[in-house]
């Protein structure tokens, strides 16, 4: 089958393709008249609700719990931590009138919500029986980005979850990071897509923490994104905040805090980088709004019959999200348009199909056609279903593995950085290292060390410096 | 069994009543530090989940699709349609920085998005095979509110749905109206909510519509409340925003257009107002987060035996969202905050039950106890399910049709606009008739004339000016 017009080779030129496929696709529009706000259309809409239905449901069985706050923040909270401020003042949207009127304090739109939470959970946490205290909400935030906007991926207005949690000891914050850390695992399992888990060098990590964990993955063009961040905050917001409880022997205590940031828009980005071809995106069953696309092809006099039949396969396969596509077009455009949006499985039914009881199955991972005999129905739609799943995890996967390699020297780092992540002997990961990793910098960033395993060098010289390494660290270019 | 200590009567002081239940029930915060914006506490956001869902199910049955637009509004998109802008610009929050940097052009906080969505349309409209077109939006808006605010009912940030269509033909677009009207219906009977829809006086329209509908029910205070409002914008915004379509023809035509606006924040208002009591809030089980909750009432040496009898119970009652409530604190207490927060049935467990293998059913909305044979227990709690779906609503209508009366003098309707509606015969809703209604400013407001029956008056007189009265008009206090 020819390659549609539209899209251009994925591999050739990943930037224009992924801004064909929002396009094509009908996924995102892309002209609203502000730089780095997009629209998100229809099916991207019900892909994006139900990625937030899959962590909701696992944070909430790790017994989180849902909350909204608003979406400003008064200047005078944002104050209250200085780091914070110093490091999201930059980006950071400011109301100041409403009306004729001008507001007495400006009003930030929160670009995350650290402030807005943490001013409010003293009224909350009185008593170690308060604790542990682990509170999110689903919404947009907003970040004045200096660097090139592209949608999903780098915005001025995303949608994420951010969780806020309250700890009694310092102990059980840190293993909220290795909770953390596995539902991330198993939200990318299932959305099959590969990552690696980090903890940020000192200079790279979140303003007003102790450390960030984050979760990054590699696009097809080799350049590294950002998933889901964890932040131990130790009590660096609790003292400002005066956010405190008194425990079992009735001694007053700062709170430990946590937080955790799973980006919604930017995962919906990654499905569709990594999950399709040059013919469009590639959906999982349980992560297509629609399932199962039939479509008949009408022969002149034998309409309803097949219509009929169109229908009949359609009951069968009532446990599915499965429609039939009458619409007035040719059942050319109609595969163009539903390989587009990725939809798993596509059966065509028309006269030749009518009469020998069978159906045909397009299989959209692998661009095959079968034909099947309609007893066998509903079996060979649940082996898809399994196949494609296990199909896009494999593909996802055999592309990150030879998007990780190692160097022991820069030239070699240089040579490597543009095929994905590069592991590297490095003098420190604390403040120290920072001079090596700005002498890097117009080669590619330091993503951190592997966490929570983490390898020591034996006698190897940092990449830059050449002093004895006191860590592998895995260096990237970046979105 | 007495009065729980902290919740005043809701006879006597509503207002009072309202933020105590907010607050006790940990339904709603109302100390953030910025006037007229709250958090959603776990309890509600829950609710208001399942609020959204059964919203979002109906609009989509009907061929609604969601989408997101952006939460800003560029100022000039806003001036394209001079009466909205006009309407809309005192309660406008306007963004003009992002960091140190003075923005080119102001940005507006969506107050609502007719302006954002339409300014897209004509992207997305070209010929008749793209109508009708029929998308909304789950978020929340932001209005500058100067009136007292009050949580979920008036605040300066809220939750809704805003659906925003476009047809070929005025008919189809009046007819979106009707079907509106039929979503509104079907969510408030599932939810026992009564409520009147009216057509909106010509002087109280949404600005930019041709005219405004709205379902409107009256609080315990006897206040009206606006709920969903639906407006026949007919091409007041297609023609400015040029949103065109190529007919059958091959003639170019601008749309018909309607909005439609499911109050989320207001409707949960609205469940918490009129499904409640002295002692909290009343759940039918379909909105309750737990909808069963099993009270171990421990013995001394019997402590292993009851939990164990409460684990067989939930157990048996699995289908439904049960839960043991275990934690070290008194039975009454525990009675009590679940009693707040509504949950519908409460299973006590003590060494009796154990002993006789019954359970102790305590219904929330008759606050009546019934000791149950296991093998009955099912069976009623089924029962009981649909009890209190029926007794909420009873109780409501038949509040709503105590609330409703009619007047043909000025000085009977001053005795009645206290207890809600009143009926009067009015001399016009259109223009002419906004002197009349000024002159009862103090009194009361216009809401308007029954949609879509609208009896005429015979040989009646307006109320204000006695010119003979072309319509009957609903007039009551309001929020």
């Amino acid at each position: 089958m020819e390659k549609p017009r539209e899209l251009n080779a994925k591999k050739e030129d990943f930037s224009k393709w992924y801004l064909q496929i929002l396009e094509k696709a009908e996924l995102v529009e892309d002209r609203y008249n502000v730089k780095g706000f997009n629209i998100l259309r229809p099916w991207l809409m019900e892909i994006t609700d139900k990625i937030y239905g899959i962590w909701e449901k696992e944070l909430k069985n790790k017994g989180h719990k849902k909350v909204l706050f608003p979406t400003i923040i008064p200047e005078e909270n944002f104050e209250v931590e200085k780091e914070h401020v110093e490091g999201f003042a930059p980006e950071v949207f400011w109301i100041d009138r409403a009306g004729n009127k001008k507001l007495e304090r400006k009003l930030a739109l929160r670009p995350t919500s650290e402030t807005s939470f943490y001013s409010i959970y003293p009224f909350w946490i009185r008593s170690y029986l308060d604790l542990p205290l682990k509170l999110y909400q689903s919404c947009s935030v907003f970040r004045y980005e200096t660097k090139a906007t592209k949608p999903l991926i780098r915005t001025r207005e995303f949608l994420w979850i951010e969780a806020h949690n309250a700890f009694a000891t310092e102990k059980e914050a840190l293993n909220q990071v290795k909770e953390d850390m596995e539902i991330t695992k198993k939200v990318y399992h299932k959305l099959g897509i590969p990552f690696l888990f980090f903890k940020r060098p000192e200079w790279d990590k979140f303003k007003g923490s102790v450390f960030t964990f984050a979760a990054d993955t590699i696009l097809p063009d080799r350049k590294r994104l950002q998933l889901p961040s964890t932040h131990y905050l130790g009590q660096n917001f609790s003292k400002p905040f005066n956010i405190k409880f008194v425990d079992e022997n009735e001694k007053e205590n700062f709170v430990y805090q946590t937080c955790y940031g799973p980006p919604i828009s930017r995962t919906v980005a990654t499905i569709i980088s990594l999950h399709s071809d040059d013919f469009g995106l590639i959906l999982p069953f349980f992560l297509s709004p629609i399932q199962i696309i039939i479509i008949p092809i009408l022969k002149k006099g034998k309409e309803n019959e097949i219509l009929k039949y169109c229908e009949e396969v359609k009951k069968i396969l009532q446990d599915y999200r499965v429609e039939i596509d009458k619409r007035d077009k040719s059942a050319g455009s109609k595969f163009y348009e539903w390989e587009l949006k990725g939809v798993p499985a596509r059966i065509e039914i028309g006269e030749r199909e009518l009469e020998k009881k069978e159906i045909c199955l397009f299989k959209r991972d692998k661009r095959e056609k079968v034909f099947i005999k309609m007893e066998e129905l509903i079996e060979k739609i649940k082996e898809l279903e399994k196949e494609i799943e296990e199909n896009l995890k494999e593909r996802a996967n055999k592309f990150f593995e030879k998007a990780i390699s190692e160097a022991d020297t820069k030239e070699e780092l240089e040579r490597k950085t543009n095929f994905g992540f590069v592991k590297i002997p490095f003098c420190s990961r604390d403040a120290e290292g920072e001079r090596c990793a700005a002498e890097l910098k117009d080669i590619c960033e330091i993503a951190g060390t592997l966490y929570p395993e983490e390898e020591k060098p034996k006698n190897k010289k940092c990449v830059v410096c050449g002093k004895e390494a006191k860590v592998y660290v895995y260096a990237c270019k970046s979105y």
